[in-house]
């Protein structure tokens, strides 16, 4: 759907926090140039070929069509590389910003700048292969990689909350096929977030308890490993929503240990094996919810990270837009039963 | 993606709330057997000619393939009807569930009875016309009927919260390519609704007046009639995210008389045609945001009813699902410019 149309104005990002719906707005006009490598390929652009695409700048030998490089993995320059952090060449906030507030349009307190980071996170050197297909030793370095990154961005002040996400196909929202992951650093917490620690404060009030520590039962549990355990929630918004979670009360994603992002790994492909398994390779999201950098003590008690992952099965409507519900087909004590029964070779 | 698998537990629909998101879920098992007629077809399903294809049941003649009437427009059987409203064939909430809580997996306060009422308001009787297609006069009877359908849920106690919405084409979450709009009634006000209203509260608190009636100016400014104008919202969510608001302070929709009916359904149509013409008929959403039914006095100062309408121009991926946040590319104040000057024959 092409959007032609000419404006003279030069405009620069934004955030803006619509008043209604207590929600806030990256405008980001670089965006509107980003092209796609998805809308016009064939449906199996996730088939297991490691072969590279003439066109794909994620592959490995063509890191000169990429935006800049934060860091790689590993290291050393002698070697190739399996993981690489770059900028995004199409970022929806800009690094070059000043960090102070402004005025735009609407009150001061709903307007700020629209610093921030937006970051790649190329998973393998190789266009056909997926996280899932990754080892676990390989999976955990991802997840270390990750971590990497966040505590860089955790050293900028104007930085209040990192998101942590994947999209795996199209319809997923992923604008290149490559296997990849994305990192946004933003200089506002979320009023989503914001929201998720109430009512997790709330719980924890009503009850002394934490509402991700006391979530674990048998009928939604899925596979459990050393320190992570996989669950479909009770409350599963779409069929086959998962939920991996720390064992212990962690608060923060980042920090995670090197033993525990590989049994993290480990769970994560294995999770990922069985939903292509279970659903013929669906494209997917996946989000880190951990807790604002800056964590007031007596939010520790009910702070505690965990990744969704939510494959995408059907399209949202007016009514889900309208009202904040979703409608979900499928049970979660019969998605997990049927997920504990999926069979892997490992 | 088919999602087979056996399943010996019967299960009725169960309306849960997330604690973590703060969020309620319509479970109902009923929706997987859902067909879908948009899937296979091509992308001209909104096309113009009025020819009734062999398949659909919302066309004039096919009455009987329909889950049963509620009521028609006119009335009179002696003549053809012009609008139909029916039952959901595949309701995602139960008219015949008693509507007591239950207690389910979760806290008694986590789970209700999914209870409720799942309606279709078929626009037209012909299968190529789309609501844009329909003159000021027959637009504003389809907004008659939605208010019609409205006051008749509000008169059962149960029902707390009625969402009116329309999916427009596949990617917009429309089954059915033939002309219809849905009316869901629920026994719960749904959270982000809440949110809203807090949200609402708040700038009603600071400021002495209502968000709604402070929001017109003349950037984000598109079109004006007798009774409503259409904004782009400071903090549109995606491009050309359109509002329509009463320019009274008018709390609930369903408290809309003839004339203004009319009036709305004339800008309404206007909108849809600009849209249409600017963005090559997108797929697109509307959603009627009204007031709880049971509104406390002191909310009447900031509840205000309006119409929010956002064409599919991109896919929401794991950022926006993450964090709540929205990525948009287009400025409001430019996508209003341009929306001001499409011009439409009327």
């Amino acid at each position: 759907m092409p959007l032609t149309f000419a404006v003279n104005v030069v405009r620069t990002n934004e955030i803006r926090k619509d008043p209604i719906f207590n929600r806030w707005v990256l405008f980001s006009p670089a965006r509107s140039k980003r092209p796609s490598d998805l809308k016009s390929s064939n449906p199996n652009t996730s088939s297991n070929s490691s072969t590279k695409t003439p066109a794909c700048p994620f592959c490995i030998g063509r890191e000169n069509e990429c935006a800049p490089q934060i860091f790689r993995v590993p290291p050393e320059e002698s070697v190739d590389w399996k993981i690489r952090v770059i900028e995004n060449l199409y970022p929806a906030l800009r690094r070059d910003l000043n960090t102070q507030e402004r005025g735009g349009g609407g009150d001061v307190k709903d307007v700020v700048s629209g610093f921030g980071f937006h970051d790649v996170v190329i998973d393998t050197p190789f266009h056909g292969a997926r996280l899932s297909d990754l080892g676990k030793g390989d999976a955990g370095q991802v997840i270390l990689a990750y971590k990497k990154r966040v505590l860089q961005l955790k050293e900028i002040d104007a930085i209040k909350y990192v998101q942590v996400f994947k999209n795996h196909g199209a319809s997923a929202g992923a604008s290149m096929s490559h296997s990849h992951s994305q990192i946004m650093a933003l200089p506002i917490i979320p009023t989503t977030v914001i929201s998720r620690f109430e009512s997790m404060r709330e719980r924890w009030i009503a009850t002394g308890r934490c509402s991700l520590c006391e979530i674990r039962s048998e009928e939604i549990l899925i596979d459990e490993s050393s320190h992570f355990f996989s669950i479909v929630p009770f409350a599963a918004s779409s069929p086959f929503e998962i939920w991996i979670v720390p064992s212990n009360h962690d608060s923060h994603f980042h920090e995670i240990d090197q033993e525990k992002a590989t049994d993290f790994g480990g769970l994560l492909t294995l999770t990922l094996q069985k939903l292509s398994k279970q659903l013929n390779d669906p494209p997917f999201n996946f989000m880190i919810h951990t807790s604002p950098l800056d964590l007031v003590d007596s939010a520790q008690h009910y702070a505690h990270w965990f990744i969704q992952i939510v494959p995408q099965l059907s399209t949202p409507g007016g009514f889900e837009m309208g009202s904040g519900c979703y409608i979900n087909s499928v049970f979660p004590e019969d998605a997990a039963k049927l997920m504990r029964e999926v069979s892997i070779e490992t």
